[in-house]
């Protein structure tokens, strides 16, 4: 594939960042809450340097903010938090999650709900209009705008 | 990771199957109407084994539909047709592209646009709730069920 910056296709563009192994379920585990790279490391059983060279693509492209921590009696280290950026990637792994509890069940059922903070109820990813209302996705189609490079 | 049948995150399972590189790219070109290899190939610029590979790995999950074509003159040839599964995964592709160009722009703006065939009204990918209404991404949380296995 083309260096990042020449990608013309804004899903190989966001693969670029997030699209290397691991890294969906680093931004799971963000999303979940964790900060810490020990903590990713345990929870995900992932050798260092891969979870090292991913936390630093993400924090490059603005999807992690790195900041120093200090314990008493330990050296600085430190810790990994969502952006805006990183925030808005919720939406990619909730219809990555959908997609699976849907297509590739456990025989226990569905896995992994969404829910509204606020007063609990059941969410799911889908294609809306400007008004907020849901649009079947057999009635999507992605169009190439006119800002699209000429090949 | 685990084997597929045993992953317990529903992002990991779908991971599974999607997860792979250059296997969004193929599910792009599946969305636009691709469906025969020697499409694919001279449209991404991947290499055939590679192709076959990821062609194989969504066919076995039920993604593509393989089917044999003829043309006259010519050996049996393979083309390969989204599943109802397979367009269901508009939504993660339109997540990926939505994202690339909110937040990876290029210098002449978005590259695509997801639209209604009906009337052509812009869309985008959010969470919904049962009432088909759309809720702020960040009101939304990722939950557990009971069905999901222990440790």
């Amino acid at each position: 594939m083309a260096a990042k910056a020449q990608q013309s296709c804004s899903i190989a563009r966001t693969l670029e960042v997030v699209g290397e192994r691991w890294t969906f379920l680093i931004l799971r585990e963000s999303l979940a809450g964790t900060t810490r790279f020990a903590e990713f490391s345990r929870t995900l059983g992932i050798a260092s340097d891969v979870l090292t060279d991913r936390l630093h693509t993400l924090t490059e492209a603005g999807v992690l903010d790195k900041r120093p921590y200090q314990e008493p009696g330990s050296r600085v280290r430190f810790s990994y938090h969502l952006t805006t950026s990183g925030e808005e990637l919720r939406v990619i792994l909730g219809a990555l999650q959908q997609w699976g509890d849907q297509h590739l069940p456990l025989p226990s059922g569905p896995t992994a709900v969404r829910r509204a903070r606020d007063d609990d109820r059941a969410l799911h990813v889908a294609f809306v209009d400007d008004s907020g209302k849901a649009v079947p996705t057999e009635l999507v189609t992605f169009t190439r705008t006119a800002a699209y490079p000429k090949d």
